[in-house]
C-alpha cells in the first residue's frame, strides 16, 4: 500500500473480477483467490493495490472492466514454437495408411524438421514463429518458454534461440529460452551419439551461456531420445554454466529421468506418463515440477495417463503446456490444453489454471515475479469476458480473452 | 465463361491456389481439385470464372492473394449456439467428484439450459450466441445450422429460432435453422412424454412451418430421448410441412433410428457411433449424409468410434460438425473438429475438409449453392495463410484464415 499512499497510479482497473491465483488471497471457500467487485493499481508495471475499489485512489487512467474477470497473463512453459517447414504432409499420409518406412522414405520424421530449420534464415523462422506466437497471444498468453533442438549443430542451435530472443523483442510477450541440444541425434552423429553429446556439452554449451542465449538447457532422456547417463552429462555441463535444468521425461517409458532430474534440483520435468513413485518422491522433495503435455497425449493417441492422483497427494506442482511443435503437438492454444487437461487428465479447471500460471512460473523459476496477483508482482494481466474463470477449461476452442496488460 | 465475356467481373481474386472440392476439377492425382496459381472471378456474388489467370479477364477490383489458398467457406452443419446460461460449473463439478445426483440437485444437466433458456429474453440470447458465432467466423465459417431446443415450449422454441434469424441478419453468414422441440422432455410433462410429442407435431410445427422459422426439423432418437415410434409421428408431421428432417441418432446405443431418418429420405443422421449395417445401408440408398460430430465424442470421452470403414465403402457422404452446445461440446471452433475427425476417428485431411465443405452442404441441402467451388455456384469463399489445404486438419488450435469473401 505504500506506492498508493505516495503517488497516484498509472492506471486503476475497477469493477472487475480479479482470480488472483494466488495463497494470499484463497482460502478453503475461496480455492481461485477471487476478489470479486474489486480493482487493482498498477505502477511501473508492479502492481501496487488489490483489494475493494475505494474512492480515494488515484490513478492517471481509471479502467472500468464491466466486471469481466482479471487473471494473471497466462504462461505457456513448454513450447517448440521456433521451426522450419510443418509435418502436415507427414500427418495426411499416416491418415492415408502409409507406415513409419514409407514416411521416413519421403522425408519425413523430426530430422526433415531439422533439414527445413537449418534451411531455413533467421527472418524466416521469425516469421513463422511469430504466427504461432500471435496464436498463444490472441489467448492470454504473456510469457513462452521456446527450446531450441531442430538445429542441432552450433550455428543453428544459436540461431534459434536468437530467434526466441527476437520475438520477445518484437511482440509485448516474455520469452524464456531453453537450450535443446539433446532434442534427437543429428543424421551425421548417427554413429557416435556420446561424440554429439560431447559437442553439446564442450561446444554448444559454452557458446550459448556465453552469449546468454538460454536461461535452461533441456534433453529428451527416452529409450529413442538419450540415455541416463547422457542426461546426466549434461546436467553436469548445464550446472558448470550456472544454468537451470529441465527434461522430457518418461513420455514413452520410464528411463527414471524425472528423478534424475530432481536430484540435479531441475525446475520441471515433462511429459510423465511413465513416472514412478520414487521419481515422484524425488520431484516432491526438490520442488521440481510436473509439467504435463496434454497435446501431445492427445494427438499421438496415448493411452498410458501421468500418475495425477499420486502428483497430487506427493504435493508435486503441476503445469500444463502446448508442447507446440510439428511433429507431435501441432497446437495454437494454451487455453485447448486446459481443456484437454481436464478432459483427458481429469485435472480440475482449478489445477488446469494453476498449471498455466503459478506453477507454470515455477517451471520457468519466475514466481517470484509472475505467475499470480499479488503487491509487489509484476502487473501482466490477461482480462476475460467470462462469467467465471472455470469457463477458461470448459470451452473447446474460441477465445473469450477481451485483453492483455503487460 | 459467358458472364466474363459480356461484362467485368465485380473482383478477381488472382496468384492464388484454389482448393475447390469439387469433383469437376478432382482425378486420381488431385483429390482436392485443385487449381494452382489460379483466378477466380466473381459477378453479383457468383462465381463465374475459375481457372488460370488470363490477362483478358477485367474485373472493377482485383485482388492478389500472394499465393494464398482459397477454400470454400466452411460450413457447420450441426450446432446448438443458441442458448441460456453455461454449463461450465456442473463441468467443475464433476471434476471434482461430484456424482450425478449430486449434480441434479444443485440444478444442472439440460434442464438448467432449458431454465437459461427460457428466462433469457431474445436480447440476451443473440448477445451470447453472438459471441460463439463469431469464434465460428473466425475460422472461415460461412454457413451455420442452428438448432432450437432448450425452450420446449412453443413461445421460447420460437424465440430461439428468431434469434438464429437475427444472426443471419447481422452477421455475413448464411443461418439453417432447425426445429428441434424434440431435444429433450420439459419438466412438466415429465409425466406424459406422448402428450408432448403431440404437442410438438400439433402445435409447435404448425407454428413455426407458417412463420418461416425453420428450414428442417430434428429429434433425439435415444434410450434417453425419443422412441422409434415418436420419432415417426415427428418425421410424418414435418412432411405434411413440408420440413426436411435430420436425427440425433446411434449416440449411445442402436435405436435404428438412422434407418428410420433414411426411410423418411433425411437430410442426415448425426452421431452414428452405434449405427448398424442395415441403416448404414439405407443411408447410403437414400443419399442421407452421415453427420459426425468429435467434439462429442471427445468431451464425453466415449470409446466406440463410427463406423468410418463402412461408411466409406457404402458411399455415404460424410460430414463433420461442431454440436456446439453446452452440456456435451461447448466447442466454438471448427477447425478443432477436423483435427478431432482426423486424430480420434482417422478420417483422412480431405475427407475432414470435405465433411465441412461439399457433404456439409448436402446435410443442409445446400450442395446446389454452396460448399464447393464451381462456376455457377455462390462465391462464399475463404482464404487462408496456409502452405496446402491438410494443413487445416494437421493444426491444433488457432485459425490461419486471413479473409472471408461472402
Ligand atoms: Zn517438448
Ligand atoms: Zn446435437
Amino acid at each position: 500500500m505504500s506506492q498508493s499512499e505516495t503517488k497516484p497510479f498509472d492506471y486503476i482497473i475497477h469493477n472487475v473480477n480479479i482470480a488472483t491465483v494466488s495463497e494470499k488471497y484463497s482460502d478453503e471457500n475461496n480455492s481461485y483467490g477471487i476478489i470479486e467487485d474489486g480493482c487493482i493499481g498498477v505502477n511501473g508495471g508492479i502492481i501496487g493495490y488489490l483489494g475493494a475499489y475505494d474512492e480515494e485512489l488515484e490513478a492517471d487512467e481509471y479502467i472500468d472492466a464491466e466486471g469481466q474477470w482479471l487473471t494473471p497473463g497466462l504462461i505457456d512453459c513448454h513450447t517448440h514454437i521456433v521451426y522450419g517447414g510443418n509435418r502436415a504432409n507427414e500427418f495426411e499420409m499416416r491418415l492415408n495408411g502409409a507406415d513409419y518406412e514409407e514416411i521416413a522414405k519421403a522425408g519425413g520424421g523430426i530430422l526433415s524438421t531439422v533439414k527445413a530449420t537449418r534451411e531455413a534464415t533467421e527472418a524466416d523462422l521469425f516469421r513463422s514463429a511469430a504466427k504461432r506466437l500471435k496464436s498463444f497471444m490472441k489467448e492470454g498468453v504473456t510469457t513462452i518458454e521456446i527450446k531450441s533442438g531442430y538445429g542441432l549443430d552450433t550455428d543453428n542451435e544459436i540461431k534459434m534461440l536468437k530467434v526466441a530472443k527476437m520475438l520477445q523483442q518484437k511482440f509485448p510477450v516474455r520469452v524464456s529460452s531453453t537450450f535443446l541440444g539433446a532434442h534427437a541425434l543429428p543424421p551425421e552423429y548417427r554413429d557416435s551419439p556420446d561424440e554429439y553429446i560431447n559437442l553439446v556439452c564442450n561446444e554448444m554449451m559454452p557458446k550459448i551461456a556465453e552469449l546468454g542465449l538460454a536461461e535452461s538447457v533441456d534433453a529428451f532422456c527416452e529409450n529413442i531420445g538419450f540415455s541416463y547417463e547422457q542426461t546426466e552429462k549434461i546436467f553436469n555441463a548445464a550446472q558448470e554454466h550456472g544454468l537451470s535444468v529441465k527434461l522430457h521425461a518418461e513420455q514413452l517409458s520410464d528411463q527414471s529421468g524425472a528423478g534424475l532430474a530432481a536430484d540435479y534440483k531441475a525446475l520441471s520435468a515433462d511429459h510423465l506418463e511413465y513416472l514412478s513413485e520414487e521419481s515422484i518422491q524425488k520431484m516432491a522433495k526438490s520442488g521440481t515440477v510436473a509439467v504435463l503435455l496434454p497435446g501431445a497425449f492427445y494427438f499421438l493417441r496415448e493411452t498410458k495417463l501421468p500418475p495425477i492422483e499420486e502428483l497430487r497427494v506427493a504435493g508435486v506442482p503441476i503445469a500444463i503446456a502446448s508442447d507446440s511443435n510439428p511433429g507431435t503437438s501441432p497446437a495454437q492454444s494454451l487455453l485447448l490444453m486446459l481443456n484437454m487437461a481436464c478432459t483427458l487428465f481429469r485435472l480440475t479447471p482449478l489445477e488446469a489454471l494453476q498449471g498455466v500460471t503459478i506453477n507454470a512460473a515455477k517451471a520457468l523459476k519466475l514466481d517470484q515475479q509472475i505467475g499470480s496477483l499479488e503487491i509487489g508482482k509484476k502487473a501482466e494481466l490477461a482480462l476475460w469476458d467470462i462469467d467465471h474463470p472455470n469457463q477458461l477449461s470448459y470451452q473447446l476452442g474460441g477465445s473469450p480473452l477481451s485483453k492483455i496488460f503487460k
